[in-house]
């Protein structure tokens, strides 16, 4: 098959210098993927270099209007009905298109997709999931902050859409799920996880049972299921945690000549060591939930990252990721 | 004044082989403290190796019994009468001492500690609180998993505690006080928090309003408050991916002969590094809210780390921790 993606191309810090380059790659690397360009025509021609007439598998969609970072979703949706992110959502609902990737506001992102395509039956909310580095690979977490107060039938959802997100991405095929608890025995936590536990017990997952703070980044499981609360805080934990890591070690390596020049030689482990954790890798959030599949990329992205957004966007779209959630769901209908 | 320290010398995973060297070297720092250390008379004085008649400032009770690490909070407290734990616990219900220090198993040192000396009137519950490395100093974090589900009242309560406990250790007047958050507006969050943000508004804390995950670490606040969910969740989290740092770079270090010759030079400033983390430096966490002071040290301890927690407990002792507490629950009555 072929997947076609629809780009916001003026979401994000960075609009078309980031997103124009990034799909030009994922081209070149993705012979059987076409991409829509929804944006200003003349910025993206200015970075496309070459006349759009010889790729023959880009287009672009012209439009002026576009959503800023700081608009409320209430005004994007109302206002903002041809900006460049609406009208790539309105192809992926016309059939155009298999996927939307945008860079631009989460709000606005979130709501104008859930308006546009709707939501999955059976599911309530959407869930922002994302994939971490762990100590074996790769984890998938959901929810990420779309959701502050779950009940036990959310999570169960969550938990499905989870597990066939990391299926499809990561290839696996019953990918282990963990539930999020302050403890591993059934009767730790607190109400909510106490249900959501019997719940997935029931369920046909391939479920693990609790997992703790700490099993994230061990790697325990494939997914790890919270709500939008927890999930939101451990996650910029770990980012406040990582930045004072790294400017730690700065500082210690330039605390004099000596250490500076230690650092100089030390380079290629330190760069690697970056390498293994760089979060550009992992960029490109699923918005689980919604009838369509949505790719969130970090509005800083840069065009390394951005790419990994649009990969993330096709691996969903190729390998039939919603029909394959919607089937889960039935399967386990009487839980959620 | 002089401050006398009951110590359960039989608690943790090594005993008196570290609670009566780190007991020991306390005392030699601190010479208006006096300790009394509680367990196995024969043990303890093994690892004192002078006589007991030597040491001015240190004394001994005897009990062959002792609580296990694993034991129930429910066998310990009805099973354990003449436990080191229950024995060391008492002395502060005497007044012979004004603090108890254990190493041992959590859940029957917070069930014990409440039961023997009761919760500070206007305390529904304990709370669990410890101070954080980050990049100004430190913060002090609270409720670190004590309760599971807590009430916008139960909030209001450990911030207004935590706020005296980081006054009393970090020197602090007026602690400015964080509610841990997944946005910096009043209107983000959980119903409890929303909850909570009203409550401390009207507070006499110095509130500076919700702060993030990645605040904790950013130093934004001297105080952050949560329930003990996310508490648990975010302390682990940061346990985790600390490992898998330390993990990371170790092997990048170790990929071959060029990078183990760079990592016996690195070896100067790894070490400082690592000391700037060093958890043993934050060993002691309060258990707020009952009547007396109790401080938990990490099983794993060793002497240098449970000497940590003397200090901890010292320092509560020594500044009237938990009159000052009184005061401060009385101010704000309204709000518990």
């Amino acid at each position: 098959m072929t997947v076609s993606i629809s780009v916001d191309a003026m979401g994000g810090d960075f609009g078309p210098k980031i997103t124009v380059p990034a799909s030009l790659n994922f081209l070149k690397s993705h012979p059987d993927a076409s991409i829509t360009l929804v944006g200003n025509q003349s910025t993206i021609k200015k970075f496309l270099k070459k006349p759009i007439e010889s790729f023959d598998r880009l287009s672009i969609i012209h439009t002026t209007q576009f959503v800023t970072m700081d608009e409320s979703p209430q005004s994007a949706l109302k206002n903002k009905k041809s900006s460049s992110m609406r009208l790539a959502i309105n192809l992926v609902k016309e059939g155009v298109a298999d996927a939307i990737v945008s860079a631009g506001n989460t709000g606005a992102l979130m709501a104008t997709g859930r308006f546009v395509l709707r939501m999955l039956p059976g599911i309530d909310r959407p869930a922002i999931a994302s994939f971490l580095p762990n100590q074996k690979g790769t984890s998938c977490m959901l929810d990420l902050g779309a959701n502050a107060d779950c009940t036990s039938h959310h999570l169960t959802q969550f938990a499905i859409m989870g597990s066939i997100l990391s299926a499809v991405i990561s290839k696996k095929k019953k990918p282990s799920v963990g539930l999020l608890n302050i403890g591993s025995e059934s009767i730790k936590g607190n109400e909510v996880t106490k249900e959501t536990y019997e719940l997935l017990k029931k369920s046909h997952l391939n479920f693990y049972g609790n997992v703790e703070g700490n099993d994230i980044f061990k790697g325990t499981t494939d997914v790890v299921v919270c709500d939008g609360f927890v999930g939101n805080i451990s996650l910029k934990t770990t980012e406040g945690l990582a930045k004072m890591f790294a400017d730690f070690l700065g500082q210690e390596f330039k605390k004099n000549i000596g250490t500076k020049f230690l650092a100089l030689f030390s380079l290629p482990v330190l760069k690697a060591f970056k390498k293994r954790l760089d979060p550009r890798r992992y960029n490109g959030a699923a918005f689980l939930g919604i009838n369509g599949i949505v790719v969130k990329s970090h509005g800083s992205a840069d065009a390394f990252s951005f790419e990994h957004a649009l990969m993330t966007a096709y691996e969903e779209a190729n390998s039939k990721m919603i029909a394959k959630i919607s089937k889960q769901l039935k399967i386990d209908q009487k839980l959620i």
